[in-house]
């Protein structure tokens, strides 16, 4: 299990006139915090793409039990749980700062792709890398 | 069943630097359909929310098969297939224009909520007009 | 002079928690805007792209006088005031629909940029069209 | 004059199909250091609108010179130069970080308004606060 705490901020332009934040905004928090625990493993995405291969994402999902708040801090707990074969499933826990309250929780399902948008097999550096932190 | 064909064209603000539609754009382009389909219906939000009423997204699902691209046509057909009991779920199927190509499919469930922010029974004018419309 | 009336419809997505269109949000509808206008004279972006041409924007500008509401239709007046040379100037007036309620204005100003990023004279067939249109 | 240095990193969410940020998001990374800027001082905007009084945004401004690209970090320097009347000016520099490279600068203007959407003066609490920071 690969697990990363990312910490975000609630701005005005997430938030919507129920005063909570618009229920799209969490992917982008979910994308923020699965571009940071890449990297926490020695990933960036950048690199990744500069050698030909995308990530995009096959499959989203989130539930909702309580909006989060202007000006609230939040804590995205991300987890990778199992090795990837051909798709890596990320998860995401949104907690309220300092509190055991959860928010919110999603996933996300990713493939890996050549220049040309077909899907391939994981990459052997991405692969090598998540079995080492696993 | 009722069903409501919305189109979307992609712009500029939606697209990433893979050349398509960021994943999480397409949750917007799912709340633009179902507001015009309420709206086909007789209901609008805002009326209903005048009442103290809010519909929150309390899950939301979508699946990637292809990436829309700038300046597509999309259409999302959106549909409500039963009729609701505590929980409203709506489904959308993007397709690109003039072709039974399907890009994208999701859904999305919502609760009904009074002010204080306690979950309530579907409205009656609600529940009356989607009955009147399946 | 070449002007075009864009419609919009302001969605949940867009509106903050004072109620009103978050305040950047007005330059994704100039985007959408200034797309279409382009369009109406016979000039699409993907081919201006496809030839190896980019328009940055390189000045964006807004006043706001009146929040626009959910579910609020509105106009984006959208016009070319000069033939550009180096630089396009793109003005725009958002108008509550059917009235003549000016509620916020601004524009863009836009350069041309080929793909080594290096700024080069406005292409002919971009500027016969303008002069075409005035 | 009240400075304050935000750190933004750049995530795929808001580099569009040029590679660069979209020009509307530099607005966003805009109201993310102003609320910032005004924490560092003690005065946080939910208080502030608790109290019945909103800053609504008048005029907004950017001038591009370069893009910010993906997992890029920037520094977002904010400045209050002037004691605020009826109007809040503040200015934006945005840096690539460890560089003296201005990738893009601009300026927000903010009013003070009640409840009812009326301008009022600049509430004492936050003209006071600004004073003894400058």
């Amino acid at each position: 299990m690969i697990q990363y705490d990312h910490p975000v901020k609630v701005y005005y332009k997430d938030v919507d006139q129920m005063g909570i934040v618009y229920y799209s905004r969490y992917f982008e928090y979910f994308e923020e915090a699965r571009t940071e625990l890449l990297n926490s493993i020695g990933l960036d995405v950048t690199s990744i793409e500069n050698q030909g291969i995308q990530l995009p994402v096959i499959e989203s999902h989130c539930e909702y039990s309580k909006g989060a708040k202007f000006e609230q801090d939040l804590i995205i707990k991300t987890t990778i749980l199992d090795i990837p074969k051909a798709r890596l499933k990320i998860d995401y826990n949104v907690y309220k700062d300092h509190s055991n309250e959860l928010l919110v929780k999603g996933y996300t399902v990713h493939a890996f792709m050549n220049q040309s948008g077909r899907a391939i097999r994981i990459p052997d550096l991405v692969l090598n890398t998540i079995q080492d932190n696993m």
